[in-house]
């Protein structure tokens, strides 16, 4: 079984991910958000590339959710702070998302065989899930525009080695070893990390430093966002 | 002063590199051939993208190195090893030297405000003189095709930190920070994760061992090659 880190989703090959279970990394904010939403009981997670294609396709009693530039879209019932998401409130709920950058890493991945949303929130439970599928792994950190962004690859490099502490054969390309000795080396001060980072940065400067906060906790949650036909529903592991 | 991390050659972006210094690795093996010729005192190198190009860019009295799918080229004087370069014979010797990847992503880098050819080997030397042309700093991993390659991602953390050390407001992007964590964490065991990517595999079984043991060795070099018109010559750090 072989897993290979893939700097940005603009990097990533459709073909390449064809029959593997790619999972994809946006930790500020977009895969924290969906995850966290997943994981307080939301029904599904629908993702959308553009504002009018989300208003479009929220169903009946649907919300929506989503940012641009770090705010929320005017008019949606959610931005894109996953501790808006981390309520009663979702519980049942279908949720159309867009943002800049994970909801477009997605919707470029629909062509895997399996598609999960991961975040440093579910590195855990991620990993489990994707060795259950027993299938070849991408690993793709959607960064910013075309940039590698490092909060993304330490989550790749945690959730790597998750599953290299429950598999140890798995065969790991050079970047996916670099990733996970980048996570190793600042595990014990994965917030400090992330605010070190430029989207960390940013999100203090826009007055987001508690959502910062909120996504460098490692394996808090015990379910996964996974694709289901248009949407993400949760997958938990067995055990 | 600002310093970026590109993970390959073909990321580079020519217009980019304008005005900046531009340092180029090739752990396995290019730049550290180049490193250890220039050490043992040759006067100039001269990268040729092509075999054919070599041959002709050879000037009177000149010698040819280089290597594709790792093994030396017919009729030339040397291969890729940099233990080959690690003799008296090369003192005052003019070079022209081809290789899969590190002379062409120094060839793609020829516009650079100043391009050093840098390795594990002479890190220290390099990081000294990037800070002293005082320009924004480009450290552009030469990859194999369009691949990563950790090592080279390895000698660019350290290379990075080693400025870091040297001075400590340098502003770093996403990428570099990655690279000198990945760097950290394995510091004091570089040998054997130049064994466990990719190139130390193949080089290994190629019958190379040696030569990634070389390559290996941190800031052993007192001298950086530095471009100079068409070819590169010893920049030696004052002090």
């Amino acid at each position: 079984m072989r897993v290979e880190v893939i700097p940005t989703a603009g990097e990533a090959v459709s073909d390449d991910l064809l029959q593997k279970t790619v999972i994809v990394i946006d930790v500020l904010r977009a895969t924290s958000s969906m995850a966290t939403a997943i994981e307080h009981g939301a029904r599904r997670i629908i993702p959308a590339e553009t504002v009018r294609q989300a208003t479009r396709m929220r169903p009946e009693g649907g919300m929506l959710g989503g940012e641009r530039n770090g705010k929320k879209i005017p008019g949606f019932d959610f931005g894109n702070s996953p501790i808006e998401y981390a309520g009663e409130f979702v519980r049942g709920a279908t949720i159309v998302m867009s943002t800049s950058n994970g909801t477009r890493a997605i919707r470029k991945s629909l062509r895997a065989g399996r598609l999960l949303a991961g975040a440093i929130l579910n590195a855990s439970a991620c990993a489990r899930a994707a060795l259950s599928f027993g299938k070849d792994v991408r690993i793709v950190c959607a960064g910013t525009g075309d940039r590698f962004c490092l909060e993304d690859g330490l989550g790749a490099g945690l959730i790597l080695h998750e599953m290299l502490s429950l598999k140890s054969d798995l065969e790991v390309g050079d970047f996916g070893q670099a990733m996970r000795c980048a996570f190793l080396h600042v595990k014990d001060y994965l917030e400090e990390a992330l605010f070190q980072c430029h989207n960390g940065i940013r999100l203090a400067r826009l007055g987001f430093a508690d959502d910062v906060r909120f996504c460098a906790r490692p394996n808090v949650y015990k379910t996964v966002p996974f694709l289901e036909g248009d949407g993400l529903v949760a997958w938990r592991p067995a055990g």
